[in-house]
């Protein structure tokens, strides 16, 4: 049996890597490679596989049999390739020791630079180089790194032995110090050894084993874990190491170390070649921010010098561009840019090092980059013939569109902000506005043309006025599908949720902080997108939806075949989403409608009302006004189909809970309030989402449904071409369906009598969010045109999760990883999905043709709309400002899942 | 194709039906061929098939082709088999028209006697039997129920019609009238007729079809709804329809009519023929209350005398026995009782006719009978050689017997009564007290030996105490599975709940049932097993568990193969539990050994803490009591297992939520109020039932777990030869159950390595009752030694059901044939139980070996129990005073499904 391969050696045409080994490699090892392959100059050097970081584990941090004995190979190859020996002169061979994961790291993970340096090598480095202070520093820097990073020493002792010989010598800075003192230090680093227990080991191959060990180790660094956890990075095998010759932009005048972008990362502009370089300087001086760092082009040094207001003499003199200083590299490594961009066919991200005028390119990866930036490259990479349009979908990240859709803060504006508090980032985008405390105050202060946050303990469906009122929405209690957060996703309403650190006194009118307390009027600044509240006002700039964005929809919509509705209950809405790209209406929840303005009197009134008939008299009151709104929808759609969910809230949400509200009501119903108290109390529930509500409700009051019918079917008369879908919430068995259906169906022939007419579209369906209802669907597919999966109630019942209450433990149990996610942000596939995919297995055997969509807050989610499409759904409905994102993710789930 | 058979004749010799054809011939039919078949004395006649009914619905209220030439001929085959001849003279054939479904609903469809009486028939009847009035008066009945049973007459109008000619003639009974009188009266009905447009048909045939149809058509009548709804019968196709040559017990003196059951059907001892006859009457007279009926034997009738002091001449005279007075046809009886007990092998209630001195069998069937008379008599016929051990244990219905295991209402003081309010029959039994209206004042009373009834709105953890003590518990508030009910029902204590006709006041301490206000330490009495609850102290009987239950009992648990546990928290549920059979404890519920005495104060320090280390401390002081719990446990126990459930509740149900509670809870900790009433606050959810609460409590507190833990395994290693098992409640992810049984086994560690020796048995496991939990069990198998289902939380979330809130509606959707059962009361097989289903095979898929019970309230529900058979679980738990009523249901389940 052949031994297995652990090492990969990457030099001038001797590459036994390539790009697409990224897993086995790491990305860095790979492209390594792939750059040698390419012809480009790359320091010879070896990558050690990740395969051998998850044996190094798995045998209890033990190597592998066969790797020693294949680094030592590999090492034979690179003193051969570069005519250098490994741990002796005269031409000594160093190299750098950096790990490299498959998903990119950055400095979460150790490196150890300068190895093979030591008592023998150092003579002859300086022999060879003839800087015996560049020699000299190399090797107290090694020594320092090799102690801190692969023995666990001390880090500050290394620093307290180097500024020990920087006082004595009275040098201010590290690089004050001549050669001299650069042996003290390394003196006075051995004694650090000395005293932990610890021999610098003189041995090159000795000094190399201990660092990949040392990298491996630093995979489940507690820094490193962290980051993945953040960053949602799973199902890597480990690190790979990468050993290669080291090159040096610290010799002189004649090197220079840099990193670029072969496009603006901010932007995506092809401008010009975007990125900085330092002379004689190595890598990580150029983000230390000690040295101002120029840039490479010269143009791109001219916009910089203007921005920072440098004349151009002062310019040219002190930061020139890397074209002006090392022209020949310059042309050098713009080809590289020109090639690299060709090879991978997307936005390289470069570092490069050059030695002694010699150009080195030391990495190359795809680049970060902002929305804009990401659907910018997308769309011009297309016209350039780069990638082919599916590509281009793929490319951007649909959960990054939400920024392009919300206006966002300044970015100087906010870095300048004062944080006031932390908050659940609810709903994007950036708001300010001064503080008021009720619905109604936002209400008032809207009329007036003052721009205001509403600042609620939480808020229930009385606030949707105030809501719609204010700029954003700050809470103090309720989690990511809070009723506050619901809303405003829906409205498209900057919202912080949950901000358990702000008190919110409505008594007082005030709103505490920490020590700040802020009352009404002042004005703070809410950053839906992170969490962040702001005191005072800080400045916002507005989205662009035109040009690139659009073009990048129109390929998401020409490759997807999911549909994309949008939840909406307003014209306003149903318009906005249209806009935005929305296929019809997919949840319109028709709450609302009872309480507006004049309206929750009526509601209140049957509420109240002894029998049906009292309830009969009130709900008339109600007709009219709903079915001019389902007539405003019905004109807003213009021909697309609109859901129309029936009453779905306990009766308790109608009515005042409080002693003033409640005087208030009584008198209103012209009764005492005593009256009230009781309806009110005898309305209570301990557990109101699994209470009285939802089509529980339509049949103890049939008549509710009845005049919702009469004013869903006659509004759909008014509007010739409306494509009316009334949906019964909340069915959990076939026969609650079977009864509200035939009221429905009963007001239809009533209507149809008058009208001498069908309705041209006309379909009853549920929606599925109680576990029962799925779990018997095939059952309820007899009496429906089509479901409606309302994850968020099906995620509540699946998980045993009140969304209200379950925000106080959920984020310690995404924490603890017992949750990959927060379900209801992430629709739980392995649990709530299992109901989904049982409920249309279920539901298509009874009637294949069954139309099935999700109203759920998930059908904005991409790897949630991702999960319907693969399950077979016809459609995802999610609030307006998530239609592009559904659509999307849609694609992409048609183009990968083909 | 053969015509389809629709009429089935019966007749000496020559029955075409026979028992075995219930369903189709209805069980009367079934038994009158049968009877025939026997060689018993029975009227000719005819069945029309149950199909029948079925099709006359199915054809939209017609016949099916073909009916009306069987009767034809059935009708010509009973004229030759009497040589009577039907609607003419000399020798008129007269028949009865009875409905008789597959299942007895007695006196809930019609029926028509004497059809066939016309103008012709009359004179041929009153010269056949010489007897003038009797033709006269048989021909004005049969009038009247025509009129009013198939032509839907007033029936007040014929009653008028009789009373005007009574009145006329100055009779007082209808007895007193004469012929003349009667003849009148058939006039007057003539009338009746005329004045509703209607005839008095003439011709026989057409008076049959006419009474067949309105059997058929009363089938379906509100009464028999009503009464198929109220007795859970379903699956029927519809009624039979008997048509019987007549016989009159009201011909004369030597005629007589009776009902007998063959053993008593209230003890079920076979001391004698147990029945009742009157001489010259027809069958309603028997049952009608006018005449006092006599007794069939003598030792009956002496026994009937001595009870109702009369003395024994007097009885002779006037209330001889039927073996006194008609020797030959009791001898004759006496011989069949024997005859049809052999051939039916089961108690029978059979009705009988003697005219002129011969005996007719009109009907037999399997009797009705008590909880104690089905128990003795199964028991008794298996000694007899009737029937076999497995047919005995299916003679009883688990259901019933929870009379046997609960003190009883004297019956006539019952009836005595004043019923005060309905309730819901939540834990079966009888009991009487004074009224209390808090726990504290119900605990005090018992000190004092007074007997209580614990009268709340609604009952609460902290009520425990107080439940305890009490006789028997009344709520206002909740359903058959609210707080209060499950706790009764677990301690077998008499409850009645969800009483919305009582109005309780705390403040006042009184009780208001309509009109009537009671105070505190007035007497109730309360009727668990049917919810009324009664003004005053009405006299109990205490139950009998001994003889023939036990032996029923003894049967049981040879043949079933489905274990039963039982549901307790205390050394002393776990005594009474075992004594009724319980084979281990399924669910300890540790809640209440956080509230008991001074534990409370620990607990509420625990929840005050601000840290860990404060938990800790006050969990300290809950460790010790708490292992001595569950030594009294093991040691009741005495080598049975016990499944452990850890804290469940959430954290707010320990706290104080009303003003002076928190208070004094600032006393005792030593803190502010407003300390106390913040916490309580941040504790408040708005769904408890979906909030922090099970296991999450324990994620969240990993220290609550460890002590209860340590508190198990400490007491387990103190008895020798316990078996506990640790049970972590709401697991819907795998995780959560790795994370607590973590914390458990390094706590097991821990004490082994104290101890130096392993337990001898010690399992982990978890309650299934997140739907969740039940669709990703193939996961949850791998860290679990065992699943308990808690169908109880299965239920309402699978469902959406809240229990504390859904009695509202629940009942009308039981109502409304939503829900055929209330699903707290009887697990819902096709949502719930298919989670169940689900869960089971997946766990089993992972682990076969898997051990399954189930622990909610349907443990101990009869046919709940046979699911859980069928679907394969190890054993069910339910409170010990329904341990028997599992035993017994299990046994049927294995018999019936072997």
């Amino acid at each position: 049996m052949a031994e297995q391969k652990f090492v990969y050696y990457f030099g001038a045409g001797d590459s036994e890597g390539d790009a697409s080994m990224k897993q086995l490699l790491g990305g860095k090892g790979a492209n390594l490679a792939d750059m040698c392959t390419l012809g480009l100059p790359v320091p010879p050097g070896f990558t050690i596989t990740t395969e051998v970081c998850d044996l190094y584990y798995k045998l209890d941090r033990k190597y592998p049999n066969g790797l020693t004995e294949q680094i030592e190979q590999n090492i034979q190859k690179l003193e051969k390739a570069t005519g250098k020996t490994f741990g002796h002169g005269p031409n000594p061979l160093l190299v750098s020791v950096r790990s490299g994961a498959a998903v990119s790291m950055p400095g979460m993970m150790d490196t150890v630079l300068n190895l093979g340096l030591n008592d023998e090598t150092l003579p002859a480095l300086i022999q060879l180089t003839g800087n015996e202070r560049f020699a000299w520093d190399s090797y107290r820097r090694f020594m320092q790194m090799f102690g801190d990073v692969v023995l666990s020493l001390e880090h500050h002792d290394f620093e307290h032995a180097l500024q020990s010989v920087k006082d004595r010598r009275g040098a201010k800075l590290d690089t004050d110090l001549c050669v001299e003192g650069l042996k003290e230090v390394a003196a006075e680093y051995k004694k650090v050894y000395e005293a932990a227990g610890k021999q610098f080991p003189q041995d090159a191959r000795e000094q190399l084993l201990a660092a990949v060990t040392a990298v491996f180790g630093s995979w489940n660094n507690p820094r490193a874990l962290k980051y993945r956890a953040l960053n949602e990075i799973r199902g890597l095998l480990g690190t790979a190491v990468n050993v290669q010759t080291m090159v040096f932009g610290n010799m002189g005048e004649d090197c220079a170390t840099g990193v670029a972008f072969t496009r603006d990362p901010s932007t995506g502009e092809n401008r010009y070649f975007y990125g900085e370089y330092l002379i004689n300087a190595q890598g990580e001086d150029v983000v230390a921010g000690i040295r101002t760092p120029q840039q490479i082009t010269t143009a791109g040094s001219r916009e910089w010098a203007e921005n920072n207001s440098v004349p151009e003499d002062r310019r040219k003199a002190d930061f020139p561009s890397l074209e002006e200083a090392m022209p020949e590299c310059f042309q050098q490594l713009d080809q590289i840019r020109a090639k690299l961009e060709k090879h991978y066919r997307d936005m390289q991200d470069i570092e490069f090092t050059i030695e002694q005028g010699t150009l080195y390119m030391l990495q190359t990866r795809n680049g970060k980059r902002t929305a804009a930036a990401a659907v910018k490259i997308a769309v011009d990479m297309v016209a350039e013939n780069l990638i082919t349009e599916k590509e281009a979908v793929l490319r951007v990240d649909p959960k990054q569109l939400d920024q392009l859709l919300h206006p966002t803060f300044k970015k100087e504006a906010e870095a300048a902000a004062v944080v006031l508090a932390k908050g659940l980032p609810a709903s994007p985008g950036a708001a300010k506005g001064q503080i008021v405390f009720s619905a109604h105050d936002a209400e008032t202060a809207a009329l007036e043309g003052r721009d205001v946050i509403l600042v609620r303990i939480e808020t229930s469906p009385e606030d949707i006025g105030g809501m719609d009122a204010a700029k954003g929405i700050l809470t103090g209690r309720g989690g990511m599908t809070s009723h506050a957060a619901v809303v405003a996703r829906g409205m498209g309403k900057c919202c912080v949720a949950g901000c358990g650190d702000v008190v919110i006194n409505y008594k007082e009118k005030t709103m505490r902080a920490g020590d700040i307390v802020l009352k009404e009027g002042d004005w703070i600044s809410l950053n839906g997108s992170n969490g962040n509240v702001y005191k005072g006002s800080v400045d916002t700039v507005n989205p662009q939806l035109t040009g690139p964005f659009g073009t990048i929809m129109a390929l998401a919509d020409k490759y997807r075949t999911l549909g994309v509705r949008t939840n909406a209950d307003t014209p306003h809405d149903a318009e906005v989403a249209v806009q935005l790209g929305a296929e019809g209406i997919g949840l319109c929840r028709t709450e609302h409608m009872f309480f507006e303005g004049e309206r929750i009197v009526a509601m209140r009134k049957m509420i109240l009302a002894a029998d049906e008939a009292g309830r009969k008299k009130a709900l008339d009151l109600l007709l009219p006004v709903q079915r001019e709104d389902f007539i405003g929808i019905f004109k807003a759609l213009k021909g697309l189909p609109a859901t129309i969910r029936f009453l779905d809230p306990p009766l308790h949400e109608f009515v005042p809970h409080d002693e003033a509200g409640q005087e208030e009501m009584a008198k209103a119903m012209g009764v005492c309030a005593q009256v009230i108290k009781d309806k009110v109390d005898s309305l209570h529930e301990f557990n109101p989402m699994l209470g009285h509500r939802g089509c529980r409700l339509g049949i103890f009051y049939p008549e509710i449904t009845a005049m919702q019918a009469r004013a869903v079917i006659e509004a759909a008369y008014a509007v010739p071409g409306s494509k009316p879908e009334i949906m019964i919430p909340l069915v959990g068995a076939v026969k609650e369906l079977t009864h509200q259906k035939q009221i429905v169906l009963d007001v239809y022939d009533e209507i149809r009598k008058e009208k001498g007419a069908d309705l041209e579209y006309f379909k009853i369906g549920t929606m599925i969010e109680v576990p029962r209802g799925a779990l018997t669907a095939d059952k309820v597919a007899e009496e429906a045109d089509f479901f409606s999966f309302g994850t968020n109630d099906l995620t509540q019942m699946g998980c045993g999760f009140s969304r209200d209450d379950a925000g106080k433990f959920l984020q310690r149990y995404v924490e603890l990883g017992i949750y990959e996610y927060d379900p209801f942000q992430v629709l739980d596939q392995e649990g709530v999905g299992e109901l989904v995919r049982i409920a249309a297995e279920k539901g298509r055997k009874t009637k294949p043709d069954l139309k099935l969509g999700i109203c759920g807050e998930h059908g904005g989610e991409p790897s949630s709309v991702k999960f319907c499409h693969k399950v077979g759904l016809n459609y995802v409905s999610c609030s307006p400002y998530r239609v592009p994102i559904a659509r999307l993710a849609a694609a992409q789930a048609a183009i990968q899942y083909a």
